[in-house]
């Protein structure tokens, strides 16, 4: 530990050090090696910050290698920091290994003084702009830096200060205050630091830089960075590196400014420099979406030289990394310089389209460009679109920050939202601005429309990074906090009033407006088909009705890997028979019932084998505990002890009471763990009965017609090879009977789900019964880990943020412990039948790890959503791609 | 299977055929090749019954097998079956490889009919005698055979004809009716036959044959054998030979007998010849119990010559087969022959005391008396005594038939006993004689009272078996069915009202009186202590309470593996505080509620190290969920619902509905996967940290008071190393603290419970956390299969029933399934931290079967509830010397 290198110059550093150096610091360090003008400075590994978290303060060595390394970057620019005489001005920022915007802290003008304003003022010649990087930095160090400890030095705090001066001197904006008003904010800054600390403001540049080092080291664990991991699934071992860099500015004059630019357009992909330029204005400017900044065309009229130059760093880098690049610069005083250089984040949109393009332009191969997508963003393509809005009222127009069409209520903060959408509302959050704070009520929205920013904004990264529908920068929204209401061009709209927003075209409306949902056509199709060139595993739908089944095909699966029954006992029609069914006193009476409930499923069969046109379709047998299926046992009380209460000779008492007694007979302590699935099935035989009657006469009634049809019946909840057994010959018979009956024979299969650990456990007895196996991975987890989906609310949360759980497991498959049991399954049921179909069906078909675990484990198919299935084509994909890699690196 | 040979004459088999030629069978053989007199015959293979239930039909070539073999004993005896002249009559009898005493059909005398009617009148000489066997003949063939297709041919049909004839002729008993009337009682019958039937009584011997091996094919499955097979966890799969045997008549005069005798006594042990004798009789006599037989020390003074011919073969036997051994024997004309010999059916007090007693006879060593016990029959020798009986009136005397004392609520039948005992009551069953039928209600009774029948009877063989205390033959009582009352001496008891029975003296008295436990002294020291030389798995005790330590320590277990923890929050002095602590708005107030618990806790520990003197005591932290500590919602619900009906504005009724509503936030779908075990420690840490104060306060005063003490602390419900690794560091700290302020430190362990499929899984990280495992066989087996306990009394008896499950996965390991998981989890275990502990605390931990299974896994000890400690010490014994076995085999 002792001799490990902690801190590494630009120069020492190259792309591949993204672990040790973080994803900023890496692509520094390679931009300076490219010879690419970035102004010059060093970073601190990241296993220092974790050093720094385990220690609880810097790690001894630590200072030295600073101090070294701010001594060569002194002597490259020739300045020196904290001197009046040139001096030199630093930025402190965070950079973990994966990009976390704005998730963490940054320090910049860090070295002003007293002695080294002089030298800025001198070098700078402009003492209005000496002043504002001054009274920036006391703001942001106190913010940044000590606020953790002071909560009166947050930056709200010294914002107000300046509006009581911008106030008080009659000024608009910013650049109406001059020089010796800012010098007496700086002065008003200290004495108010002062006040609230009893020290003075740090002059000493180097202990200004010491403690930015430790508030970024600070920042990796707080609050908002950490939801942003569990949501990410970023591990919180990484730590975050330091980056100490030359302070270059873009706010010395007009022959200055900064910008932001993506080398393709992040919303939509096409394939032209897209980004945002302010002139005279510090980078933050831009970043904090406070001033609304213009189009990087603008800078092409104004500084066209440099826009070349700009233009050609771009190409070199997006052609060097090979992917789209998000670029950060500064112009100071007419000269180019790169600050940042990262691969840009992009809606699901882009990214297939650049992927597409980049194949096209030869730059990546087909391979890449699968790999180069992330299965999730796919589901973003899948936004609905407004349908029609020709006679629709657009009563504000913005930026077109995030595609896809939104209805929802108007919730005026993030909390209003995520209350909104716990009452299970649709939610467009409306905001001035957003800021990290409002991670959470931007994920809760349906939409986002801000009144100022632009598209590299906050909320436009965040709508792109999270596929949710956003318009930006509408300036024609007025937003009352006070009133919770809007106004947009002279109409009020309160906080609750649903509003449509169009993140494709940047449009605002009035009301809800209808929308349709997308199709799998143009760059979107070329993209899936290449996944089904390179994927193994089989795709197919958990779908229910005829209209999933549909949305299923659209969307290229291969079958239905899950369709559920529950739903054909329910409805105001059925659910009655049902009742009686199961209420029945004797076997006659509930064959009577069933008798009534068969043409109804087997009409809902035939629409479903009708619209897989031929494909294989896997039905669930009845699965959940009979008493859903009856009135709650506590609204029967409720209603029993009120009628003896008022009318203890009530004559519909004793009915009522009956009834009672049989809900209770069906009662169960643990319904997860109680008569369900095939239990239900052996208990009651004629249920499953009836449902194979059905399936196999609708299968009879489309083979008539001329139609392929390939039903599987799948028994759920499987422990014993007994049962599985049991009802196999019970069904056999069953269907057998219905074929002789319609006079035709045809192809189904009888399997099982593998949802109880004992079935994986016992798999070399349960295979040589079943023609299939589909893990019912919900189902698999909850017994493997002992929790009750229905129950885990209390405790997952506090597991989560405690990282006992590290993921959560009903999200993606455990693959330590109950990926261990479908391995064991999955070997042993293969030894003893080598032909037999395995599958998943659980939701975590539609995860993109869980279904390369499943390629991995050598599965024949998933089964997914329909929404999830071009997600899980391309999981697919990529899990064989990777296979390749890992085979052709072990074959070196 | 063609050239497979089907039918062994006694003279081709042995003793080593058990599997092939059943129990009866292989010994029959095995005797007629020691030369022992035993009427010839011949077996058919248990093969060829299973071929029978698979075909439906006696498989092909069989008969003429039979015909073969039959010839064979006709040659040998010089007798014809059937034959007018000289006829031979033979008995057809079940016999499978484990013996199921009644359990099975036997028809005797076959081969009768009008035609050898003349041959045995003429070679008895008695015409009696010869109507006597005809008409039972008819009898049992047409209840044997026939009923099951006419169920009008019951026996009770033809007994009833027998009883009206003898009112009709104002006979008391049996021998009161003459040839004459026997003659016309035949004729009767074949009447009665024919009247039901519509044909005549098969006359042809060779049909009666064949009818008579189908049925007793037949009774291998009929409800009763089944129901036995179960209990005995005897495979369905064995089925039974068929011995047919030339009859032998102890009936034909005065110099005739039968009789049943025991080389040792079966109830108590004792060395000396035991049994039952009746002259002039058929041995179903002896066995139905039907009339009390007098005892064998009769025989002696009635046959001197054959009583000591029998004493030598008697010998023989026991030498040759070094066991105890049950002889059936009959006398026919002066001639001793031998029916059957097989291994006596003993108590276990018996069975302890014999294989001591051989031992020190040097017939076997004490590894064979260690594996001559069955570990379940030790439970018997720990039936509580009655205490003191010198002021008790002793209302009737009988034979003490089952030792053990007991009291309980008269029943007059099984049905009854049945019902009072689901009710939760203690039954006497009490019936003039009982037959298999009367099973159940003589396992749900306390203990069994006859008026009938002797040592031999159904009643005192099932009592024997099963260790129920019981009295039989207790001629005082006079059972009057129809008033459901019995009169004993002039004295009245009605059904309901309570008796004490003492099984080891064989007295009634009324009422009840005081019972005490048995101790582990004598012969039965001496076998438990030879266990302990032999065994290497560790015994502890699940107990909870100082009594039971102590209890569990006289019983000798060597720790306590499961102290539970849920009755220290239990009581009226500590729940309110509980209710206090769950309900409470903010942690100052759940400290203040769980201050208040603390002394409780700590002083129950002091009691519970104790009683252990220095054994160590595995404490589990609270398990439950905590609702269980709360009123039931649905009584609130109830309560407020009447309260609103009655007076909304009742000012009470706020308060209750806020405690409804806080109880309704801690209830859960299903509670066994919720809210409970560590999950509960992570969500309200409180609880624990005052038990884990508890224990090692408790721990640190016994210390100071010069005691050795070694608590060992386990969490429950672990699913991931996470919450144990959490939970650890926790609980270390609060562990080091207490020490701290009670100034000395102790040994103690912190492990956890295996009890969630996933830790089982992940074992080879949750054991790097842990200093002991204990498997929770209980909650692994629940999740394992997905069945909760208290719901899977709807399908359990029906999945036994219909064989879904062979055993009752509650009750023995399910080796195969939740034994391959604990056998991962012991191995992933052992290769991270080799000095692990490991352990068993489920209810399994006594179940003999078990236990030997936690040998082979190789665990450290097994946890059972003290009154299975003996029957657990055993059967590690056990275990032990069949690896032994096992070892020595391999080496061959």
């Amino acid at each position: 530990m002792a001799n490990k290198k902690r801190v590494y110059l630009f120069r020492e550093g190259n792309a591949t050090m993204r672990d040790l150096l973080g994803g900023k610091g890496a692509n520094l360090a390679e931009m300076t090696n490219l010879g690419i003008h970035v102004p010059p400075g060093f970073t601190i590994t990241t296993e220092t910050c974790n050093e720094y978290t385990k220690l609880g303060h810097l790690p001894e060595g630590l200072w030295e290698e600073v101090l070294a390394a701010l001594a060569d970057v002194e002597k490259d620019m020739g300045k020196k920091l904290g001197m009046a005489d040139n001096p030199l001005l630093v930025s402190v920022r965070s950079g973990a290994k994966f990009s976390m915007p704005g998730m963490m802290d940054t320090v910049l003008n860090l070295g002003l003084n007293e002695d080294s304003l002089k030298g800025i003022i001198a070098a700078s010649g402009n003492e209005r702009f000496a002043y504002d990087a001054y009274r920036r930095f006391l703001m942001m160090f106190s913010d940044i830096v000590l606020s953790s400890d002071y909560p009166m030095l947050k930056k709200e705090y010294f914002e107000k200060i300046f509006s009581d001066m911008k106030e008080k001197l009659g000024a608009k904006i910013d650049t109406d205050v001059d020089a010796a008003n800012l010098k007496e904010l700086c002065q008003k800054y200290k004495e108010y630091f002062k006040s609230i600390t009893g020290n003075d403001f740090p002059t000493d540049p180097l202990e200004q830089l010491k403690l930015a080092i430790i508030a970024v080291f600070k920042s990796w664990n707080n609050e908002r960075a950490i939801i942003y991991r569990n949501r990410e699934k970023i591990s919180h071992d990484l730590g975050t590196a330091v980056n100490v860099q030359t302070m270059v500015f873009g706010n010395m004059g007009d022959d200055c400014g900064t910008g932001v630019a993506f080398t393709r357009n992040p919303a939509t992909g096409e394939d032209k420099l897209f980004g945002e330029f302010l002139k005279n204005a510090q980078g933050e400017d831009v970043v904090a979406g406070v001033r609304t900044p213009e189009s990087i065309d603008q800078m092409e009229q104004e500084f066209p030289t440099i826009h070349t130059e700009f233009e050609d760093i771009a190409d070199r880098l997006e052609k060097h990394y090979r992917d789209m690049q998000d670029i950060e610069f500064t112009i100071e005083k007419g000269r180019l310089f790169i600050l940042q250089c990262r691969s840009g984040k992009r809606t699901g949109v882009a990214a297939v389209k650049i992927a597409v393009d980049m194949v096209g332009e030869g730059l990546i191969n087909k391979e890449e460009a699968l790999t180069r997508v992330a299965p999730e963003a796919l589901e973003q393509l899948l936004h609905p679109r407004i349908k029609n809005a020709k006679d629709a009222k657009v009563i504000a127009r913005g930026l077109n920050a995030g595609p896809g069409g939104a209805s929802g209520h108007i919730a005026l903060d993030s909390k209003v939202a995520i209350e909104m959408a716990a009452e299970g509302k649709k939610v467009i959050l409306v905001r001035e601005e957003t800021n990290p704070d409002d991670l959470g009520g931007m994920l809760a929205s349906a939409g986002v429309l801000t009144s100022r920013g632009g598209r590299t904004s906050h909320a436009a990264l965040i709508a792109r990074q999270y596929g949710i529908p956003t318009v930006c920068g509408c300036s024609a929204l007025h937003i009352n906090e006070e009133k919770r209401q809007i106004a947009v061009n002279g109409m009020v709209l309160n906080q609750g009033d649903v509003i449509t927003i169009d993140g494709t075209l940047g449009e605002v409306y009035q009301g809800e407006l209808e929308t349709e949902p997308a199709s799998v056509t143009g760059d979107f199709g070329t993209f899936m088909a290449w996944t089904d060139e390179y994927r193994k595993l089989g795709i197919r739908a958990n779908a229910d009705t005829p209209e999933h089944a549909a949305d299923a095909v659209a969307l290229g699966c291969e079958g239905i890997g899950l369709c559920r029954t529950e739903h054909m006992f329910l409805g105001s029609e059925r659910a009655p028979l049902v009742a009686d069914m199961i209420l029945a006193d004797n076997e006659e009476t509930r064959e009577k019932a069933l008798a009534k409930l068969l043409p109804f499923q087997r009409a809902a069969f035939v629409g479903i084998f009708k619209a897989m046109g031929g494909r294989p379709v896997t039905v669930r047998l009845i699965d959940p505990p009979l008493h859903e299926f009856l009135p709650a046992h506590t609204d029967l009380l409720m209603e029993i002890t009120e009628m003896r209460c008022k009318n203890p000779n009530d004559p519909a008492l004793p009915a009522k009471e009956e009834l009672f007694r049989k809900v209770m007979d069906m009662h169960e302590a643990n319904p997860m763990l109680g008569l369900r699935g095939c239990r239900l099935s052996i208990y009651f035989p004629g249920i499953v009965n009836m449902q194979v009657r059905a399936i196999i006469g609708a299968a009879c009634e489309l083979k008539k017609a001329g139609l392929e049809v390939h039903p599987e019946i799948m028994i759920p909840l499987i422990g014993t090879v007994e049962e599985l057994a049991y009802l196999k010959a019970q069904l056999t018979d069953v269907a057998t009977d219905e074929m002789k009956s319609e006079g035709v024979e045809v192809d189904y299969k009888i399997g099982t789900m593998i949802e109880i650990p004992r079935a994986a456990l016992t798999a070399d007895e349960v295979a040589k019964e079943a023609e299939f196996f589909s893990f019912g991975t919900n189902d698999l987890t909850q017994m493997g880990y002992g929790i009750s989906r229905d129950d885990a609310g209390k405790f997952l949360p506090l597991y989560i943020e405690k990282q006992i759980f590290k993921t959560d497991p009903t999200e993606t498959i455990d693959q330590k412990g109950i990926g261990r049991l479908m391995k064991i399954c999955v070997d042993d049921a293969k030894a003893v039948n080598p032909t037999i179909k395995l599958g998943i069906c659980g939701e975590h078909g539609g995860d993109p790890d869980s279904v390369k675990f499943c390629h991995r484990l050598g599965l024949t198919y998933v089964s997914c959503s329909p929404k999830r299935i071009p997600v899980a084509r391309l999981a697919a994909a990529q899990a064989a791609i990777e296979e390749k890699g890992n085979a052709s690196q072990r074959d070196k």
